[in-house]
């Protein structure tokens, strides 16, 4: 049974529990505080769960119970008792107790085992059940073998182990015990993710937790070990984030869905195992589609034929325009009745689309189904190619081509295509990356987005230094590489992304290209006419500093504008233009050895250009 | 020498410069991450600098140096060379070393010692200087201690010893041994205050460092063990803050200010000790102005008198009433050229002004503009009297008036009072706490201005959970516990406090006002008609199965929306009205014993019921 806890959604409890019914949840626990503040009776509760197709799997958490010195045993078993009548009323029959965190705890197993045998002898009168489970914190009781043992000792029907991959995680705990707990001694499952940070555990939980696959714990090996334990009860998210609690409940909801789906899948063997289609073998972005209004036409067409591009075809029935450099299609839609002309109305003049090459374009939308995203077909005119696509979780198009398709017959059949002007291209051989902007609360859930459907790799967190704020970068990678897309957020809302999410709602701010030989590229693309972002003389001078580098090579960098990062893996040479029409800006770059990541070290010297050229054009608030 | 870290303020290097010049401070350090992004040259950083009147005392940092293996080692050497021809060109003679974190870094003092001695006689043959700090995550060098042992072996006169506040409390280092180092070996004092925070010190110094006053680290010994040394060198703040990236740079500049004369004012003994006019001994809230127009008179005059407050008098010469109960007097504004009225175009129908009691109101107005906070005289008529009054930081004011001018001359000057009505009032006697709130950029802007200037204590920090997100919660309370003043901030903009900020540009959103018996008074309210915000039964019931408490008490708190809570000093009660016109709201409370916190853990049950009112009235957005 897929479950979560409403504790890891926000909005009031009726908000909560449309939102994870909408999701397709069939379970939810309650998290007790979402009740007290709620307005209604439990047995409304009860009654809203039920017209939304919803078990109420559990009430949680009971806290601070076992191993207490009298009066505070006997006060604790009338609190029990008051909340199993508060279970009956709410149609629940399980409750979730927590370790003890208390000072005032005994150290002292039987005990603690004793008190839970009275409560579940007691909850049994009631027909219910309760699970024990191990908090990270717990005063005495931290890990679940430990937890496990005092089940065992204490030996009641009513009383099971409850497990969760937070608590066992954060610990560093190892997950092969799990195995060998039998699964019906096994009451819940709860399931969390987090970053991993280096501060106290009880801080973290309480505001870093994260769904399944949105973060770094080893979620594999807990769901393998899980399934060897035959469990078949319900999987459970329990998240307590900063950001879900603000963010719209049912995008919470939907991710924590995908989360739990990827999970499913995780162990073979296991009894709520689900296959899945399996995730594309990628090749490489394909093209771009930009957004536009005849008045950009002009200025754009003229960066595009700057940077070496070629426009080589008109639509057979749009008002659409191809362009062509090397591997890399550009694709201008001006039509205004289309997808593209509404994507415009929000974003403005925008990249609306991007279109990917798959081997199997079908199986990637029957996955994408499969973890509720949403296709989109347009009309097409008579006798033109139907290419499936995905919508992105701002509304821009994932296209999805297999590179037979791709090579050849896409754009024959759908284009007019014209002969190939005379003027040489300037050696941009492919789409290197692509970065998104999106809210900081948002973030997580274009992680897993492209982590569940395409099965794509987040690579490491960086903070950038903007003048005006910190932006928060992260890429998620195809596995093979050729499709690379950095993600950026920034909570202050005068950074670069932070106004282009404000002014544009997200979407594509950055388009990267690469050559084989960016200093010949560039020389191109300056005789050519397009604009380069001004490096200060100041970067080059620490560079020499820093680095040991050729003179000659480091004064050609100056010459150009290029910056340069060097790792273990290889060298990485890059130059920008300016932000064009303030909305987005094109990367030139060239990547020598196997270096791998995108110059983040450089990434402060580029957003503070930027900012310059943002406040002369005046159009800073 | 009042100084500050270029790091510590937002914008590009023209912008922090012309902030920190701005806000008085004599010196800069330049970090280099700020030079190397902008577009000039260091020479035109000096001249900048010189023309703001501004010394810059330092480039910084120089990372990684001492006690490298070869080739490292030449190669630092010779990237200090290349720093020190930048430093000439800046203008400075100064620059930092921080110790080596590098894991190349052998663990050899004297090679440390023999490093720096090298690098301080080439620095010495330019007639430059430099540095050395103990980072607090250094490889083998973390303790100033060690720092200042390696100073001492390397004994050359163009290098000392770099102390850092952060570095060394963050540590919980002792401080007195710093008072044996002689003053003239320190060649650089930073300061940097933090939060009490149990993770990383590297991620706890990169993001939460705070100015001092701040933060919860013991200045006052790391000032008065300086102050022991007789060092009379710079004072300069190195802050690293994420919401200071973000902050407008003039606001944290000036706020900056108001740290270091705090810091300056800590131990007389010190070379750079500065005199203050005392903090005042507060007697309390003597009165709450309303700014209103003619529409909201009648609705808020109703709430008044339902809350036993009497209309005793009107304005000699203004469009403004006065309305008292017990101890208390609410002022209502209805002028239409006024401060009032200019607060009430940004801010609407509010509270515009707080009017404090205070011993001496002309010190405080002394100390006040030593700290650079804006003073305020209106126009006032003949006869009338003149208040001095502050401007708070979002623009309303602060009056401080001497208890025996408010107890009675202050009212019968301005006002032409009349007979008393014969209602009764409800048992309200005093203004318990005030509530502002502010961006969450702005909370320790507030906290650092109440703290300076009225010497009010932080309280402890709590975390509110509203339906849409999570509030920060901080009280700033007077010494002698009369003046509360909860500041409350959210980052998320759908909780209470969010949309407050949003829609209202912050201020005053809550006022709490102090019976001895809240059962009476809420009956005595409930008779007079005032609204009061419906408690979920739910939370009732679970108060009764945590707390041992008498059914009947119970009952009588569940019949009036009355909240509770308790701890070892004392027990709370509470009620709340809903939300005045969407804006702000009364809480009507009583402490028994010695409670002195504000029912935080009630706080979500309050958050919800009001973010349903706000959903029922239709204005949620």
């Amino acid at each position: 049974m897929r479950a979560i806890a409403t504790v890891s959604i926000s909005g009031d409890l009726s908000d909560k529990l449309e939102a994870i019914a909408r999701a397709g949840f069939e379970g939810v626990e309650i998290f007790e505080n979402d009740l007290l503040s709620w307005g209604g009776t439990p047995e409304e509760v009860r009654e809203l769960a039920q017209s939304l197709g919803l078990k109420i799997i559990a009430l949680q958490p009971f806290r601070d119970f076992e191993a207490m010195p009298e009066p505070q045993r006997t006060r604790n078993l009338e609190r029990a008792e008051r909340k199993f009548e508060l279970m009956k009323a709410l149609g629940t029959d399980f409750l979730l107790v927590c370790s003890n965190t208390s000072n005032h705890a005994v150290d002292d197993p039987e005990r603690a085992a004793a008190d839970l045998r009275e409560m579940a002898e007691r909850a049994q009168a009631h027909g219910l059940r309760i699970g024990f489970e191990a908090l990270a914190w717990g005063r005495h009781i931290s890990d679940y073998r430990d937890a496990w043992d005092i089940v065992q000792r204490a030996d009641h029907p009513a009383l099971g182990l409850v497990l969760d991959s937070f608590h066992t995680l954060a610990l560093d705990l190892p997950t092969d015990p799990i195995a060998a707990i039998p699964g019906e001694r096994i009451f819940l499952v709860q399931l969390a993710d987090a970053p991993v940070m280096d501060m106290d555990v009880l801080s973290w939980s309480r505001h870093h937790r994260c769904f399944p696959g949105q973060g770094r714990f080893s979620m594999a090996s807990f769901m393998q070990a899980l399934a060897d334990t035959g469990y078949n009860g319900p999987l459970s998210h329990e998240i307590f984030n900063d950001s879900f609690r603000a963010a719209p409940p049912r995008e919470t909801a939907l991710d924590g869905m995908r989360s739990l789906i990827l999970m499913e899948n995780m162990a073979e063997h296991s009894p709520f195992f689900q296959s899945l289609p399996s995730p594309p073998v990628c090749d490489g972005v394909h093209f771009m589609e930009f957004t536009l209004d005849e008045e950009s036409a002009a200025p754009l067409s003229h960066w595009l034929a700057a940077m070496g591009f070629c426009r080589i075809g008109r639509h057979r029935s749009k008002n659409i325009d191809l362009w062509q450099q090397g591997d890399m299609h550009v694709v201008l839609n001006f039509e205004t009745d289309s997808f593209a002309h509404t994507y415009r109305l929000i974003h403005g003049i925008s990249v609306c689309a991007m279109g990917f090459r798959v081997n199997d374009p079908e199986l990637v939308m029957a996955r994408a189904s499969a973890f509720q995203a949403r296709s989109y077909s347009g009309p097409i005119g008579a006798g033109e190619l139907k290419i499936p696509a995905l919508r992105g979780i701002e509304g821009s198009l994932i296209y999805l081509v297999d590179p037979e398709t791709a090579r050849d017959r896409q754009w024959r059949t759908d284009f007019e295509l014209s002969a190939h002007d005379e003027q040489p291209d300037a050696g941009l051989a492919r789409i290197d990356h692509i970065s998104q902007v999106m809210p900081s609360t948002q973030l997580l859930s274009w992680q897993l987005f492209y982590k569940t459907i395409f099965d794509f790799e987040a690579g490491s967190e960086h903070e950038l230094a903007d003048p005006r704020g910190l932006v928060l970068s992260q890429a998620m990678t195809s596995r093979d590489g050729t499709i690379r897309l950095p993600l950026n957020a920034s909570q202050a809302t005068e950074t670069l992304p932070g106004r282009f999410q404000a002014e544009h709602k997200g979407g594509v701010q950055q388009i990267a290209l690469a050559t084989e030989d960016i200093f010949a590229t560039v020389d191109q693309l300056i005789a050519n006419g397009l604009p380069l972002l001004d490096i200060p003389a100041n970067y080059y001078d620490d560079l020499a500093a820093r680095m040991d580098m050729d003179p000659e090579l480091l004064q050609a960098m100056q010459d150009r504008n290029i910056l340069y990062d060097r790792n273990e893996d290889g060298e990485f040479f890059q130059a920008y233009t300016p932000l064009f029409a303030d909305r987005f800006y094109f990367e030139i770059l060239e990547r020598r050895g196997n270096y791998q990541q995108f110059g983040a070290v450089n990434a402060p010297i580029r957003l503070a250009a930027q900012s310059r050229q943002v406040s002369q054009s005046g159009s800073r608030r």
